[in-house]
């Protein structure tokens, strides 16, 4: 009986805390659920952090004192990253993906749940010390991984709206030159989207020149927020200069040739490199797939 | 030793499971897994089942013959479901949520991902008989909702695109006529984003007078998809007569009066009463919530 109570309290607290990543669970919570001491859940979970890390399915967090208790972080560890970012590039390389004007055909990856969600987790893992408060994009593309990537830090998601169709109250625009077509646009957030000084974490599938990011920057700031990074899914090789001097790119596009049918993509060298600069998980370095 | 490793097996199989809702697991997965024998882990699952439905955690099945195995469904049970849509009724009931120009803020939490997560589990319960091949939206604000609904049916999402903004390749596009402007908008879908003949759900977040869920039931007509269900999370109460016949509302906008500030909104009547015409869960009838 004893035996069959923990396998099922097993059960229920791994399908909670990781169903909900980043939410905290006092140990009371589960302690009441199901009828048993709080030692008893305290045990549980220590063999569950034990089994979870040498699974590679993640992290579970332990916060002390009177307002802690427990959470599920998805955190991949450095070979798992390497492994998904590799096939992503072999999945993105297939001369298929071309599309007539230089483009790469993404989005049956993209958005794709499963493959989503393990890009969220990756952000998640890269800019895990930052804590943001809100994950923010700008439609259309991004939306499904900025989504996912807000799942993963169970934070809210912001979109901003593109050639100000805003219909939610009283809304702040900037101009900004897309740096794909070169013309002048305009991006809107609507003013009660985003509490002022709030810190976020900007997400977009695609980065040629950075003129999108540099645009999604300076309204953040009309919001005085702090953008604590910015994570691409795929960035361009040229130009090297981009509009923002500090992002990640899981990605690099070296080259895409129409004519030739050449598409050669490859994990960001951004991730060591970006990680280097600020202390993140991965060390700087020659790492198999980065 | 045994005790410990059946835990361990829990914590490992309830994370691959519940992760990656309606994918199927071959039992020989997780017996090489564990280095196990596939009784042990048929023994473990069966526990399992039992488990997760009595915690209401949702509901485990088992495929037999060579091709099966075992895949998580993330249904809720017809409370679960009453208690969710009458707790998102009563906070979007809130008299600030008026937007000029008589609309409803909802972006706070159709945008949260645990809400939003959520809300794609019931659509995936309401639905859970029709097994569809995708999940299509159009752009931008049901996004996230269509995103977790696709994530709770392991199936690609697809965004149809507003005002032919489609860059990748050839398109086709129709026009409709938005319900709630009048005027004649245009909508696009890439060729390649959705094959010939698919099987869909339409999800999204708000209907008027149904005009955007017509358009893209013609759209669909184009692709020779067969349209299995229309899912929103909000319809208006008026106009009744809608130019889609058969679609799901979780919730219903009685009533928004700008001028006195006054928002009455409650779940749905079209759950029990779509599930009465098409055998769906919720039998119909007079449901506490419904």
């Amino acid at each position: 009986m004893e035996k069959t109570r923990r396998s099922e309290r097993m059960v229920v607290m791994t399908k909670v805390l990781t169903g909900q990543p980043e939410r905290l669970f006092s140990l009371n919570y589960f302690a009441d659920m199901f009828q048993s001491a709080k030692s008893t859940v305290s045990e549980d979970l220590a063999l569950m952090r034990e089994t979870i890390t040498e699974f590679g399915l993640g992290h579970l967090a332990t916060v002390p004192g009177a307002a802690g208790g427990v959470k599920y972080n998805p955190w991949l560890n450095e070979g798992q990253v390497a492994s998904f970012l590799g096939g992503l590039a072999g999945q993105l390389a297939a001369p298929e993906r071309i599309i007539p004007g230089g483009y790469l055909y993404m989005t049956d990856l993209i958005f794709n749940p499963a493959v989503a969600g393990r890009i969220g987790e990756v952000f998640a893992t890269l800019f895990k010390l930052m804590e943001p408060e809100f994950v923010v994009t700008i439609e259309t593309k991004g939306i499904p991984l900025a989504m996912m990537t807000a799942r993963a830090f169970s934070v809210p998601l912001v979109i901003i709206r593109d050639e100000g169709k805003v219909t939610e109250g009283s809304a702040v625009s900037i101009n900004y030159v897309s740096g794909s077509t070169r013309r002048i646009r305009t991006m809107s957030l609507a003013r009660r989207a985003l509490p002022t000084g709030a810190k976020v974490l900007l997400i977009d599938d695609f980065m040629r020149a950075g003129g999108t990011a540099r645009g999604m920057h300076d309204l953040m700031r009309e919001f005085q927020a702090e953008v604590l990074g910015t994570g691409v899914l795929v960035s361009m090789a040229e130009p090297r200069e981009k509009l923002v001097g500090d992002y990640v790119a899981l990605l690099e596009l070296e080259r895409l040739d129409e004519r030739e049918r050449a598409i050669s993509i490859r994990p960001g060298r951004g991730i060591s490199r970006q990680s280097a600069g600020s202390g993140r998980q991965f060390p700087p370095g020659d790492h198999a797939g980065f």
